[in-house]
């Protein structure tokens, strides 16, 4: 069976190429309402190509925004159920003056693929789609029984993604998910990911006089909301190690088989630090990915109040504005962390002005598989059969809210199988994707699901 | 003599406002290059006013952008030498629709006359022209020998009185400078002005990664710059005190003699915090008014880095922006005082980035004139006699480079008697002038100076 699906991937590659052009020719931005017709087309795109992947019930799915694909197929009794979730929207195309051929136009150019959305998540979302059509095909039929999930707001923060998966938690009951979106760390080696970290934002303004001040004439007699909001900032952190008070309190070690893996990994870490042009620094008694993957922060992304143009000008400003973000990891819970943020904030706030916090844009928990879950170990076997070399257990720096909507709604937990790769300028001009990839994650698709058919639930 | 000269300027009062109607509805906005023909009209509309005064040799001295008047009269042999300063150039009138008359048409409404100038300081620098005129016209001469300064750079930073007043050293020789700049305090009680603080101003910027990172992706693993920024900038301070090492070391101790008119000094402090929306704040041991007045300070302006749009973003800044002013009181200099922050800096810059210190813009040191000096004196018992009421001797927390340009090319010391307050809106839509003022200046610069014709020079 596997050698007939995989001759059939194989030979059909030309066909599935000019589907994914089809595909990225539809700029289908979720963000932008004049793209609103494009994005339905993009859904019903990838309705048509499931529906013609074989005998699955496909269903176009209306959200108060842009409508999702929900697919269905309960051919293989007794085995498990897998839900294969991907997105169909894409990033804005800005700045178009930096792209080298047209951003909607799949190009290829030096052995890769260019175009807006191939890598995420286009061509990776595709190939679930092509591999179950291959099963089809060949006159066999999937060897699990299969949910499709696709959505088209990814892009936007999934707004309605969770009302969806609430309202047909019944049509979407599986026993794993397994993610096309999310891509692996790097080119060099496969991975599969053991967590991403979960998200709380918070902005807050220290407010000082009424009005700007001049701040010869005032300067002096009155606080400067610009050096309570550094005292304030400055207070966060002791070294390189959060100092808000309770912030560590429900952070789990790290996971000894995780922490194995991460010795494991070859990391280039000189390379990666001469790349982002800094020094290592960060929390004491840890190193550079353990900071990054399985240690919370808190980091500013901005700051900012008082005079910013050329030349200098005497102000003592009204106000400063500081907006910020907490990485966290297990079992951090977000709205225990902006609490506890926000009490640090008020316990600290200088004398002179008052702060006033405002509340934060989204928020997620982190995201954690075992290492040992039956389904990740499957991915990275798989992996390791189709690469020719192991696959690394990597943590994500970043937040996946959608693996948190899964377990919290259906009590499922997420494989991330995506042939996408991190350094393919998604969300920037020239996002590209790689050939290889495309053909590698057919197979690994195609062996995935074999593989899942033995078991997938965590003993 | 006196009551013929009061008498004159009673009757040409009629007169007097329509020159300076003439005046402001020339728009001498010196840092428009638009308006350059219109800042030498008003030059010129002084040097005319100024010839016709009596017999005065005038001059229009150019300089490398604006020119500047001239005057000179000798006739009062063993008199002291009085040096009038004054400026004909004003700030732009921007924003024009909140104006509620035309910014260049003097308009009386309400007992005020508005326009853009009128109190800086087109209406106050007439008051010398027009009281030296009386003496003339009314058959004596003026009891002092005379120079008159007058430039059109003010509101630009004066950047060519410096190179004016070295190049024209000995045509300026006096004994005393007189400015008919420097509002007063306010408007309850007239005052003369026995400080002015110094001016240092500097930015930095802190570097960290080479560019702006995901700070999901990279956070914990890099040092953010907008951390360290506000490390550092809450190292400047401890409480209300300025933390730079050796910052006090030059800090002369406040005169006794200022701190006793200090408390003499009828001042609504809590009025004053109410009004600017703020409690106060600062420097442990000294009161508001000290610490505005007779305390150096260091004020952040503008502190700036990553992202301030709507919302929220997940960047790791590549750097950060600070820029600070620190205002200066005998005997700090400003070259030292420059070199100590940006050492403070230097040594308190945190672990993973790196912080550059650009130069700063223009400096200054602080003024200072001895509350016994004869001049001051003549000028405090001169307000008293006019006001009916004993002048205050008050601190100024701005700085007032010309003072230093006086005292430094010349050796002269600066008595400040303007006419205008500090609450008439100047560089604000809707500057005013009170009619008043105008009546009380004209009386007050006559009497001054007889009064300076008894002697200037400090014993």
């Amino acid at each position: 069976m596997m050698d007939a699906v995989l001759q059939y991937l194989a030979d059909g590659e030309p066909e599935f190429i000019d589907a994914l052009r089809s595909f990225v020719a539809i700029p289908s931005v979720s963000t932008d309402p004049a793209r609103a017709g494009d994005v339905r087309r993009a859904v019903e795109f990838v309705a048509a190509r499931l529906a013609r992947a074989g005998d699955i019930q496909v269903e176009i799915c209306e959200t108060a925004r842009h409508p999702a694909v929900y697919g269905c197929w309960d051919g293989a009794p007794g085995a498990p159920t897998v839900l294969v979730y991907g997105h169909a929207d894409v990033q804005p195309p800005d700045p178009l003056d930096q792209w080298h051929s047209p951003p909607f136009e799949l190009t290829e150019r030096d052995g890769r693929w260019y175009g807006r959305g191939v890598s995420d998540d286009k061509a990776s979302m595709l190939i679930p789609i092509l591999v179950t059509e291959a099963f089809f095909a060949t006159g066999s039929t999937p060897p699990v029984n299969l949910r499709f999930l696709f959505e088209a707001e990814e892009e936007v923060g999934s707004p309605n993604l969770p009302v969806l998966v609430r309202e047909r938690a019944d049509d979407l009951a599986a026993d794993v998910v397994v993610s096309a979106d999310g891509a692996m760390w790097r080119p060099e080696a496969p991975c599969v990911t053991v967590s991403g970290r979960g998200l709380v934002s918070l902005e807050f303004t220290v407010k000082g006089p009424a009005r700007d001040l001049h701040s010869g004439r005032h300067g002096g007699g009155v606080a400067n909301p610009l050096h309570a909001a550094a005292a304030l900032v400055a207070s966060l952190h002791d070294g390189g190690r959060v100092a808000v008070e309770g912030f560590h309190d429900d952070v789990r070690p790290i996971d000894p088989g995780v922490l194995a893996a991460l010795e494991r990994l070859r990391f280039d870490e000189q390379g990666y630090l001469t790349g982002v042009g800094a020094p290592a620094f960060g929390e004491p008694g840890f190193g550079t990915l353990a900071r990054q993957w399985y240690r919370p922060t808190l980091e500013v992304n901005g700051l900012y109040g008082g005079y910013q143009g050329p030349g200098g000008k005497t102000v003592l400003p009204r106000d400063a504005h500081v907006k910020l973000t907490c990485r966290l990891v297990p079992d951090q819970r977000p709205a225990d962390v902006h609490a506890k943020v926000r009490a640090h904030i008020g316990r600290h706030c200088p004398e002179g002005v008052t702060v006033t916090v405002e509340e934060g844009h989204g928020g997620a928990p982190p995201y954690r598989i075992a290492p040992d879950h039956p389904a990740l170990r499957a991915a990275a076997e798989t992996l390791a059969e189709v690469f020719g070399v192991p696959a690394d257990f990597v943590g994500m720096g970043g937040t996946v809210p959608v693996a948190d909507t899964f377990r919290d709604v259906l009590g499922l937990d997420t494989v991330f199988f995506s042939f996408s790769t991190a350094d393919e300028d998604i969300h920037a001009p020239n996002e590209f994707y790689r050939p290889e990839r495309f053909r590698l994650g057919l197979e690994a698709w195609a062996r995935l699901l074999v593989r899942l058919a033995r078991g997938v639930r965590a003993l």
